[in-house]
This record gives C-alpha cells, sequence and structure tokens, in this order.
C-alpha cells in the first residue's frame, strides 16, 4: 500500500451533485483531511467506474466517500469493487427530492455495505465527518481536531432562539 | 455479429429472483423465443457483470432483461455497457415491497434508458412479451404468434364474473 | 406494412407535455431518427386513440414513445391496442410530482407491457434512446450513430469537478 | 333511453377483482337496486371497454361502478367514454397494497371526473351507497330503504365495545 | 322536498380553500348549473356543519361538493349526517402536497360514502362535472350542455405539439 | 364541573378498534386512573359524537383517548367539540397500515389540537401513559405510582440479549 | 415542587427551528400562558438535553413542547427523561417535507409517549393549544380564556368565500 | 485508551431486535472480529445510554453498531455522545415495515453523522462487515480475512439459476 494519494476519495455521479459533495470537502478542508474529488459516473463512465473501485485500495485511499442521485448506484458500485469503508450521500433529486436517491444507495443486499447518511447537504457533511472519525481511530491528531469540532460545535449553539435572526 | 446466443438474456441478481424471473422464461417459452437465464450479480459478481454486460452485443444477444430487488443496480449497470434495450423488473422486496427495487431500476439519468416493468412477477412476464414485441418487429413469424398470444388473452376474459372461481 | 410513416411515433396527453416530451424528440433528431409527435388524449380524445393505437403498425410505426401525468392511462391503453413496442414516460405532475404518473404507467397487469422510463424529462431522453436501441438491432448505421453518441456522453464526463460550474 | 338494463352496472378488470366488487353487488342487493356485472378489461380486452362504455348510457344503465388494480386504467377510460357518473374502486394490489390502484384511479385530469371510494371491500360497499344515493334523488322508495339502511347501520353500532368480540 | 335552494351546495373549510374550490364554481357557471358556495369548517365550526348537512337535503340541495386539506374531515363528516351524494375535492397541502388530504377524504369506512376527486384544482374542476352528470340522469337540457362541453372539450385537444405555447 | 365519570374516556370508531384500545385500558388500570370506554363512530353515530364531545367537560371527564383507522375523523371532531385535551390513536389500517389513519389524526390544522401517538398498540399504550402524566400534574399520588411504573420500565430492560428469548 | 419557572417549556433542536416554534410562543402569549423557549439540542447539546429534561419536573414545568426536524429526536428523549406530558412538533425539513421529523416523532415505542402535533406552524400553534387544554384544567381563568379563544375562533369563519381575498 | 474490551459494540434497542441484530454478531463472529452485544434503550435506559456512549471510546470500542426500530433514536443518540463512527440498522418495524426506522437514522442533521444500512437483516449483516472494513484499515490479517470472505461471496453466485432451490 502507497501512500501518494490522500486518505479520502469523494466521487459523485455528475458535475452538479458537486454543489451537494462540495460540503464533503469543505468539512474535510477544516478538519485537516486530505482528499480528491473527482466525477466518476457509474452510468456514464463504467470502465472509469472499474478502474477506480479496483485500484482506490493500492493508491492508498482509505475511505471512499460516494454521492449520487435518482437511480444512485455510484456507491453501492464502488463498494462492489472495494474492500474499503464506503459512505453514501443521497443527492436531493429534482422530481422525488432524494426519496429514490436514498433508496437506491441505502437498500444494498447483505455482503456490500455502503454507510448512508441524509439526503443533501447535511449527509455530504456527515460523510465527511464519519470518514474522519475512522480515519482518527489510529490518528490521534486528526482525534484532537475532531473533539475539537464537535465542541466549538455544542459551544455554538446558542441558549435561547433570537427572532432577528430569522 | 454471430447468432450463437439466442436473442434474449434474463440475467438476476441472486438465485432466489428466479422465482420471479422464471415467469419472463415462462411467457418466452410460450411464445417460441430463445433465450437463457443466467445469476448475474451486480454487487457480488462485479467482474461477471462486466464481462457479460460488454460482451453481450457480440455474443448475439439482442435484448436484455434484468431483474433485481432492493438498491436494485443489476439493470442500470448492465445499460451502461451495452447499446443493447435493457427492460428491468422491480424484484418484490421484503420490507419495501419493491418500492425500493422499482425507484433504483427506473430512476436512471438521462443517458442510460432501462425500460421498466412492473413489481414481481407481472413485471416478469411483461418483460418478456416486450422483448417479443422487439423481436417482433423483423421476425414475422413471432409477429403472428404475438399476436395469437394476445388474441387468446383477450379471448379468454370471461364477461361475466363467476362466484365460484373465487 | 408500409412505411409511410417515420419509425417512432411520440405520443402525449396534453400540449403541456410537450415541455417534458420535446426532450424525447430532440434526442430522436440527434440520433437521426425519425419521428411524428401527436397529441393523443386518452381521456379528452379517446377515438383518436383508439384510431392512432390499432392502426399505429399498419401506419409503418415501430416503436411508440408515451408520455403523460396524473392518472396516467395514455401509454398503458395504446400498448392495450397495439402489439409495438411502447415505451412510457410519466410526466411530472404538479401535486404528487409524478408518483402518480410513474405507478399509473409501471404497475400495468400481466399481458400488457409499457417499458417506463425516468419521471419527467431524463424519461423522455431516455425513451428516445431506448426507441433508438430497439431500432438499431436492424440499423447498423443507427447502431454506429448510437455508440458514437454513447462514446461521446462517456468522453464528455469530466475528470473533476469544478466550482465555477456551479 | 331505454330502460331494458338495470341503472347500475359494476365492471371490473378481471374475475380476480370480483372478491372485491362482489361487496359492491351485494349492498345492492341488499338496498334493492338492480345492477349488472361484468368483466370488462381496459387492457385485454379494450374493444370491449369500448362497446360498453360508449353504449352504456344508451341501454339505460345510469350509473357505473368500475373496479380495478394496479395500473388501474378502467374507470377513468369507462368515464372517457360516457357521460354517465363513473365511481371508481381501487382494488388492493399485491406489491403496493393499492396505492397504485388509488392514484391511478383518483388523480384523473380535469375534464373527466371518476368519484373514487376507499381501497378494497370499504369501497366496493360505498361504492354502491354512493350510486343508490345518486338514484335516491329521483326514487323516493329508494331514498325511503337508504335511509332505513342508514338508521339500521346507527342503530348497530354498539355503545361500549366489548371484549368476546375479539 | 323544496326547491328554494340551488341544486349543488359547494362547502370548504376555509377561505383559503376557494383559491382551489373556485374552479367548481366556474365549471358550473359554463354547464349553467345553479351552486350555492360557503364556508363551513368541520374544525372551526362543528355545528354549522351539523346544522348544514342535516338541513341539506330539505334545503333543496341535491350534490354536495366539499373540499378541504390536511386532516380533511369536513367530506367525511358531511357525508356522515346527510344522504345526498358528497363528492370530495384534496386541497393541496403545504407540507404534505395533498396526501393527507387525500387519504383523510377516501379512506372513508364502509357505510359512509364520498365519491372523492384528484387533489387540487383538476378535482375542483371534476367535481363540479361529475355533479352535473348525477345531475344531468333527470334533466335533459343539462345532458345536453354536458355533452356539447364534453364534445367541445374533445374538439379543443390539438393534432400537433406546438413549441410556441411552452 | 361534577366528577361522576372517571377522569379519562376511551372512544373509538368500532368495535374492531377495541383489540387496539385495550391496550390503553389495560395500562390506565395498572396505573389506577378510572377510564369509561365506549363506541363512538364519528360517521356512524355522529349524533352520540355531537352529544358526547359537547358533554365531556361537564360529565367530569378530563381527557379524552380516541382511537380509529383510515379516515379517522373521530379524535379530530371530537377536539373541534371540547376544550378538553385530545389524545389520538392511529389504528392500523388493512390497505395502509395506518398511515392513512396517522395522517387523518396528526395533520390537524391550526386551531384544533389532537396528540397523536403512534400507530396501533404502542399508539393506545403511550395515550394511556400520556393521560396519565396530564393527570398526575394535580395528582400526587399518581405522579408516584407513574415514576414508579417508569423505574419498573426502565429496570426491565435486560442488559444483555439472549437467543433463547427469540 | 417551586415555581420559579413558567408552566411550559419550549424546547427547540436549533435556532431555525425558531421560525416554526415562535407560533406556539405567540399563540401561549395570546393566551396568558407563561412559557420560557430554549434552544436544546439532542445531538449538539447532549449533555444540556439531559440536565434539561430530568430537571424539568423540578424546576416547575409543567408541560414540555418540543420542536424538531428530520430525524428529530428531541421530543423522545425529552420525554425519555422527564414524567413531564411532551408535545412534539415535526419541523418541515427540506428534503422529505417533515416525513421524516412526523416519523422521527410520532412512532414512539410502547412507554414513552409523545402528543405529536401536524407538521409546521399549525403544529406549533396547537402545541400550545394543547398545552394549555391541559393547564386549564386546573386553573379556570385559563379555561375561561381558552374558551373564548375558541368561540373567537369560531365566530371568524365567513359565512362565504369572498373572491378578492385570494 | 486501553484494550479491555472488543473492538466493536453492538447495541440495540430491545430484546426483540436482537433476531435482527444476532446477524451482526454472527458474521463478526465469521470474520474473527471481536465484539460485546449490549441492550441499551434510549428510551427506557436513557442513562446507560449516556454512560455507554460517553464511555465507549475510553473503554477501547472503536466502532459502535446500533440497531433500533420505530422512531428509532438509538444510533443518533449514541452518535451524539461518542467520536466513534457509529453504524446504524433500522429494525423493521410492524405498521410502517422500517421505514419509520430509516428515516429515524438515516436523517441526521450536519454535525453528528450515523452511517445507515439497510432495514433489517441484510443491514445488520452490512454494518458488521463495515465495522470490518474500518478495522481492516490498520489490522492486515482482518483485512486478509475480509477479502477471503469476500472472494468465497463472490464464488458462491452460481452461474444458473435452479427451479429446484424454489
Amino acid at each position: 500500500m502507497t501512500d501518494e494519494r490522500p486518505p479520502v476519495a469523494i466521487i459523485m455521479g455528475s458535475q452538479s451533485d458537486w454543489e451537494t459533495m462540495k460540503n464533503a470537502a469543505d468539512t474535510l478542508d477544516i478538519l485537516g483531511v486530505g482528499y480528491e474529488a473527482r466525477i466518476v459516473s457509474a452510468h456514464r463512465t463504467p470502465d472509469r467506474l472499474v478502474s477506480f473501485a479496483k485500484g482506490a485500495r493500492d493508491e492508498g485511499f482509505q475511505v471512499i466517500i460516494a454521492g449520487a442521485g435518482g437511480a444512485a448506484h455510484l456507491p453501492g458500485m464502488a463498494a462492489a469493487m472495494t474492500p474499503l469503508p464506503v459512505f453514501g450521500v443521497p443527492v436531493q433529486s429534482k422530481a422525488l427530492s432524494g426519496q429514490d436517491s436514498l433508496l437506491s444507495i441505502v437498500q444494498m443486499p447483505a455482503g456490500i455495505p455502503v454507510g448512508t447518511l441524509a439526503i443533501g447537504k447535511a449527509g455530504a457533511v456527515n460523510a465527511a465527518l464519519l470518514a474522519a472519525a475512522v480515519l482518527a481511530l489510529h490518528d490521534e491528531d486528526l482525534a484532537d481536531r475532531l473533539d475539537e469540532w464537535r465542541a466549538r460545535q455544542t459551544a455554538a449553539v446558542a441558549e435561547y432562539p433570537m427572532d432577528d435572526q430569522i
């Protein structure tokens, strides 16, 4: 296993998913976790998917974050071809608001897991946090940064609602 | 293009899908349409899927019927790797009764079509009929057999409901 | 069977469906596949539906693309009266976002198939691609054009997401 | 307008719907309302549907009760071809429990109404009651019988729940 | 039975439902059917509901059109207190787009029918058409006007879609 | 306000709801809270509903638990006619598993509240617990009994799962 | 039990829920019921949740109104740690319009009740009214004010819909 | 960080969840991954939850698998109180077949991630596989065993469906 690649790969089905998945990238930036973001369409670039997923571990990736919408096959197909943990982000779709994306990602059969996060931007942020939690198991500095991030998050919750913020 | 293969390939994600997909096979038998039925799991045998889908046209298949349940990626992934028409059958799943299967198959993004049939056995029968309709465009004998099948179906509808059949 | 008609008929339930179904027409234009687009309302013009569907094969059509929304009966009723392959496009409805359209089209009983595509514009594009795939089985030039279209589609997927495209 | 036919036609898509629709017939029997029950499949016997629906008023029918399941097109297509009031009964389907039947019947576009009742047997009973209410507008004897039926129904509701009935 | 009231009562749960229910009124105007539109809230004015529903037949109403949204109890509660035919219109609700309204209206238990139309404006138009169809059973002039309305509707469907209308 | 009645009224739409609502009665028995269980059908006995709901406060009831299924109007209509707190239990329906019951009860418009519990037996138990919590605000003995019940519930949760209990 | 706190606590998962929950506060203001509104995030401030919920009764609160969206755990977790009645308000979520919020709040297991109101602002208003109804059981002045509020609400319903209000 | 505990904690909301969650335990057994299975009810034993979740990292756990049904708060609340990766398993619920469980677990707000698996037994198996994939990042022996398990799974997929297995 080499280490030329950053620990996290963020893949998504199309350019339009970046608006959602950028939130995963931003969160990893804040936590100081390296990543590489790529467009890998399960449907339009299946060869790229096979090549990426089969090579991901050897390239040095440790966690894969995959976002897709509609009949979202990218997370599950990546998981079928890599032993690395795959976290899926259901991108909010136009007609069905991501209900199709969610079911297409989460309802994987026994044998090939995809850890699925919430529909949309919250899911992208949380995929990054979950990836960081995994990496932090063997990276005490990251564990500290993650603890601090969580502490800041807790501290940032105001005690009382304020009307002028609406 | 050789003709060593029958015109229709019936693929399914697991042995348990055969209970549903057998209805496609039986319907093709009745119509005198050749087929080959294989288990191709998008998730557990992705290499077999790639090999099958990429080679399907050259092997002589003309139409692919693909059935799967849950996060059903088989029909869409096959369609991503073959120019042949792919018809998808959502197998009824345990918890969500095939709603997940249906959305995972039908909600394909623009660019890679899967003609989707009804959830369960009716969908399997209809995938066979649709495949036959496609093949009948250039097979007058089959067109005649299909017409006869449809005429028999029409004739078999009783005029009045009968209590003793319940 | 005469050949006065183009191979594909695009029918839709109302003028308002054209915004969606035009995407099928545009895709067929790009692929060089002839078509005729007509408004055929199952509910408001049932005679036109019967006349169209019963005569479609004899007029020379080979594939029917039918789009409708809400209680969308057009694709299934056309399929009931023609042996030609029928591909259905669920038009996105106002209140239920096309969930009613989808179920009304895809859940056909055994005996009368409708190959159903995704809700909305993606479904319309894909109905055209599926029709082309069917026609390409006996039209090598079209098969080549479809292969090229798919290759261009693959090539058009960028490697990396770009912020400025959002 | 002749009177050779009874006032109510009960039509259904298949023999298997009779288990549900028989409840409409039984209710009409109790109320002393004449009816004729027929199998008319929109998909398998479209000619029979056209013939029935177009001729229904001239044959003397006054109200049509139509039951169907899945992609249930029978009530809406009948309503498209007759000016008579049509009441639709969504038959409970296997995979989707009648959600598809309900949406396929109730979500008719402006212009062609179907008065839709509940999924399953309750809906069949109520279609009969609604047909009777319509006929009772100009049949005082029936109005009296309907009032009595409703009064008996009210009187039959026990004051207190009883354990031994469970 | 007196005739002081017009044949149709349009009732609705709140002023905000009028935007939807006005379509029923407009349709009745076009067909020359008299009606009276009133706000009757099942929840906020239960006495008014009881008084209206119990007296509706004696006041001379023949058909009731009832529209409501959310936990829409008005149509069913009116039907519980009058033998007149009641047609229900599910008003599109904010959070659930009328799915709650639809189920609250259509899923009536055996014994008390509500003929339910589509969610929103189409449903309101169709409730008026269904009421007219009921009244036309004993009003030949109205039957003629309804036939003409339907014929005009059919004639108004263009043959070909036009881009400039989008 | 007299005190001839026990503090809790359990009402339900039909005898068949008792199987569910009995769990509320049993829970109140355990907690030593008096109740009266009655069948009050919003649809079949609307007069009984009006009479019960309008008189409930004066009769001495303090909390109303109302269970119903399908187009479940009983809880909301009771709440429309009494200022007492009303807690609604969605009874699991046959076709839609209580989704219709839930939405019909919980989606009340602003102005008339129904505190809604879970679908089915858990909801009935919890309606009793919630009623007890309300009564316990001014009944220290009951508050103690409720605390003890909750403590016993907590103590009854085993530390480790056991295979032989499956 | 001290009385330093007002009788009602309004808690919510985040500042953004205040837009919804403010309607509960406004309604309590109108009814003259004291309350305290606080942000208590089950997920981001679990310690604050534990501290608040466990101490709520001793601090003098009598009723808790809890609003949250998405995987809304606040109402149920508060109910797990206090014997006080808890009323839950499902805040409308972005992707799923509050369907996730509703199910996360209402489907509590037997043992820990949350009286759940409608999704969104109507639910917030009604949580306040339900809290007032509970408090009014032992506060005759409040009972009178609530009766007056309900009477005014009834009186404010116009008899006839007006076009100019649309 | 000590190592007295096995790397994986399997927690579940009640004894009845063990039938589902046992599949996670069995899968970890096969892979040779240590675990401890405990019942931790978010609602009935909130103190146990707080104690467990806050101490999980210090006790030496590395991954938490949490299963619950209905308004399933256990996975999310555990994730709120531990920085360890939490994988959630939606247990199939009675009325809503796990749709409530799924949404309650997966729709977590940004800040607190739960990697969610499929509803029911497949989800439990996959939670174990995902936990193993995480642990295998720093355990080459486990990585080898997981690779072998996946290879055996692939090899176990038959080429052709067999009737006698149905």
